[in-house]
């Protein structure tokens, strides 16, 4: 499963190089994050969080291939990459307008963590149904690019 | 009583026009409005919010005279004008490098909300001792600018 | 005219309050600004600067109804309510999910400068067509919330 | 050469988790990277790009490994780690407070690039002086953590 996200980018987001500054990208790898969870669990990220589930960023990679600008039309496509019973992977391709490659990419890997303790967890063992969703949701043919 | 927190102005604070983005003004505000707290009160704010106030923003108004550039040394100033049980307002003058008039004046409106339910609350009842340390740093000779 | 823009809070876009932080609103302000200029006078923000006219703001306002939260679906309702030679005053209202009255109320002021000196310019004398357009856009029935 | 900086965790940089935002760390980054710059070089980054050299981030990494909380107060360590005529590699640790350790650890590779046409140069062959300067600040012995 790969889900699409649309947004346009936002004068605030530029830098005085002219471009959309670096710092930007992980929120918009974030909003797609967030609705690729949605549409694999059937469970919006926010009512996992009430549930006890919580899911901190231990790492962040990012290419910036070509620039993106102001007011372009952004469309990140992300899909889980990697499952374990301790963590998640995703991989988000950032396309400006129409174009066919994307002009970023990122990955993030996530903890599954108990909101109780701060403690890692196993998905696998504490919420049984969600790791089978997104485990079902796995996008294994995809080639990186 | 005045505060003054110093900062540099960031790269990713600016925008394309080549100076520092009307949107990053509140939060210097904010940076300035932490200490000058913990200066009035001798308590930070994350103990205040720990012990179960919190303090939303119900008004901000940001008045842009001269712009803030990159690497800019920036200096601002904060107060509290006014107070009443339900409310106090702060006054932010923010100056560049070694400026004397400001480039930049701010002015926010907090409530005093109860944690636990959200709701308003009378600072000087719940919180008396709070409220007469906050009594005693008003600004009130301070000519507005 | 009324131009209406649409978002989805985002989870960086959160404080610890478990709210969308009110530093946020300037930039949902600005999304919805940066459409109705461009409906007004069928020419992008963009393009504006490129010919050399900027709109640095100069007056922010912000009114703190009730608070927004992550994955909120975010409309801001955005309208000129005021032209002269030298500004434009714009008000913003945002709503939360299909809410009828607006959570926040937000205005800017921004003048018009030449890019070329950073001056102030005329709208009326040096861009008499977009004056126009704006004035012909301008929203003076609306009653203010 | 090591470059510190010292910075204040902000509200606004918070998160509904209660700990800072994942995507605030690459601005906390660039602080320490403008200092370094100007510490090994003599000259700010704004004096750079005013010359004609940009520097775009082609590259960005980062490992979170315990959360910063508000007001906690933060140390940048950031040194150079590779240079070749085309690209900088800079090495970034994150520490709270009086901590011995790193909190987190980043990375980022920089592109040099020319502000008239947006395209790499040989930071060698064109700013000859800028190369030396880096190159003599790089920190080789520093074992990676």
């Amino acid at each position: 499963m790969v889900t699409k996200v649309e947004l346009v980018a936002r004068y605030g987001e530029t830098d005085q190089m002219g471009v959309i500054h670096h710092g930007v990208y992980p929120l918009w790898y974030e909003a797609a994050r967030t609705e690729l969870i949605k549409e694999a669990t059937g469970m919006s990220y926010g009512a996992m969080e009430e549930m006890g589930l919580m899911t901190p960023l231990t790492e962040l990679t990012g290419r910036y291939i070509r620039p993106c600008k102001f007011e372009d039309r952004i469309r990140v496509e992300a899909y889980f990459s990697k499952l374990t019973p301790a963590k998640i992977e995703i991989i988000y391709e950032v396309y400006r307008n129409d174009e066919d490659t994307p002009a970023n990419i990122g990955k993030t890997i996530l903890g599954w963590v108990d909101k109780a303790n701060y403690r890692p967890l196993s998905l696998k063992k504490c919420y049984p149904d969600l790791y089978r969703k997104i485990e079902a949701a796995l996008e294994t043919e995809r080639a990186p690019r």
